[in-house]
C-alpha cells in the first residue's frame, strides 16, 4: 500500500461500519449516502490511479470483483440497469462506484451525478441489514468467479 | 449479434466515419460530440447488458480492450485523470465511455455530466486527424496487451 495521503489509502486499510466484503483485489463498501438504494464502492487494495498501471491480471482480478458485487447488487435490489464507473476525479485512487438503477428512479434515463438531493444515510440498525443483506447475495451459489 | 432494434447493434455493425479501430470483442469510436476532446466510446462486439451476461473471458478481453483505448488516449490527450463509464440507461448494450479529463476542464473535480453544453462535432479533416493520431498511439511499443 501507498500513496501518502491518499483517503482511499486509509479506507482500505480499514474496515469500519461500511464495510461489505474483501473481494479479490479490493474491499467493497456501502456508500454512506444511500439516496440511491444499494450504491457501493468496490476500492482497489493497492494504490493505483489508472488502468495502465495494474498488471493484466490486476485488471482481470478487478472486473470479477465489480462483477460478483454488480450480480449481488441486482439480487438484492432488481434494478431496470446498473451503472458502473471509474473517475476519480476528486480522489485518484481506483475505486467503481456501482449503482444499481431501479425503477422509479429519479431520472431514468440520465446518470446519477445530475440529480441533487441531501445525503440519505441510513439509521444503524438499517445500514447493518443492507450490508447483511449484499453479504448473502454474495455468498449464494451462481455467483461465477473467475478467482 | 442479436438485440434487435438495439441501436449499438447497428452501430457496430458498421464502421462509419467514426470508427477508431476493431479491439478483442469491441469496436471503438469517436463520440462525435468531441466538446470533451477525445472522449470515445468502446462498443461490445456481442449484444449483452451486465457484465453478468459476460463469460469470464469476455470480462478479461472487455477489460483490456478499456485499458488499451484508454493508454492510447492518454498518449494523444495527456489526462489529468481518465474517465471510464458503463451506464446504458439510455441503450444498455454494453459501451464504455472512456473521457481524457484534461487541464482546463470545465469542471475538474466533477462528472462530465453535470456540464451541459452544445454539442462540439469536429469538421471532417480535423476528426480524420484526432482519429489518426488515436490509432497512431494505439499502435506504438509498450501497449501492455493480453491479448
Amino acid at each position: 500500500m501507498s500513496g501518502g495521503d491518499c483517503a482511499m489509502c486509509g479506507k482500505v486499510a480499514a474496515r469500519g461500519d461500511l464495510w461489505i466484503a474483501d473481494l479479490l483485489g479490493s474491499r467493497a463498501y456501502l456508500n454512506e449516502d444511500q439516496y440511491y438504494p444499494g450504491w457501493v464502492f468496490v476500492v482497489l487494495d493497492r494504490h493505483a490511479t489508472e488502468l495502465w498501471e495494474l498488471t493484466a491480471e490486476e485488471r482481470r482480478a478487478m472486473i470479477e470483483d465489480v462483477h460478483v458485487m454488480a450480480q449481488a447488487l441486482a439480487r438484492v435490489f432488481r434494478p431496470v440497469k446498473m451503472n458502473y464507473e471509474l473517475l476519480g476525479n476528486q480522489v485518484p485512487h481506483i475505486h467503481w462506484h456501482l449503482v444499481p438503477r431501479l425503477a422509479g428512479d429519479p431520472d431514468p434515463g440520465g446518470p446519477v451525478w445530475r440529480t441533487t438531493h441531501a445525503a440519505r444515510p441510513l439509521a444503524p440498525a438499517e445500514r447493518a441489514a443492507r450490508i447483511a443483506a449484499i453479504r448473502q447475495a454474495l455468498s449464494e451459489p451462481g455467483q461465477e468467479r473467475a478467482g
